[in-house]
């Protein structure tokens, strides 16, 4: 345990995303936003079309979702393409790059989703002890 | 990279974050908030302060920082621990459940990391055409 977090420790500072004026941490705070986070995950599952992302995520507005693939495209992580059909067919993919980040999202998102049960009950401990 | 694109579709699905109803879902919304993502690589180089993980971050009010601690304390991956000095040191470390989580996440600021150049040359590609 002390070593993987002594690891992880030294990837960190190696890149150091941390610092207000970093443009790293502009990019960590935009992809690991609400809403980043899940749209970057349905797309590695493979290309949708505008209204199956939003059927998939649920929740989320089309604004909002309209925002959040605006800025993935901005950041070359996401491809936008139009089909000439009538009407236009609008298809979302991830670019090279975003497959690249794919991996270590739904990594992070698989920890999640196995440590879920621990998370919960930790929080079901914590909110039976501070309501007393 | 078909065959990386295809194991991080089926590490999503084997999960399944998405669903509205879905604990983990919450859970992925709230440790990748703005704020959890860096307050964890913080704690991930090691224990600190509440004033120390304020000034590392830089940026952050303290009621934010406060709320988000409390948070992380409440998921069971930060431990708050109050030393008995006058006045009262208060110390945040990761538990073995938030040191585990760090590892997929510092993994995830180090792509960021080495991938800036590229998103912000695609960034500045994209304002350039969107400009004209």
């Amino acid at each position: 345990m002390e070593n993987e977090r002594l690891r992880a420790a030294l990837t960190l500072l190696d890149v150091d995303a941390l610092g207000q004026t970093c443009p790293t941490r502009k990019i960590v705070e935009q992809v690991t936003s609400r809403w980043g986070t899940l749209v970057l995950a349905v797309l590695a599952t493979g290309p949708h079309r505008f209204a199956a992302v939003r059927d998939r995520i649920g929740g989320i507005s089309e604004k909002m979702l309209a925002q959040t693939l605006k800025q993935l495209v901005r950041a070359g992580l996401v491809d936008r393409a139009v089909d000439a059909s009538v009407p236009p067919q609008v298809t979302y993919s991830l670019t090279e790059l975003g497959a690249g980040l794919a991996t270590p999202l739904c990594e992070l998102i698989q920890w999640l989703g196995e440590h879920t049960p621990e998370i919960v009950r930790a929080q079901q401990t914590y909110d039976g002890l501070t309501e007393r």
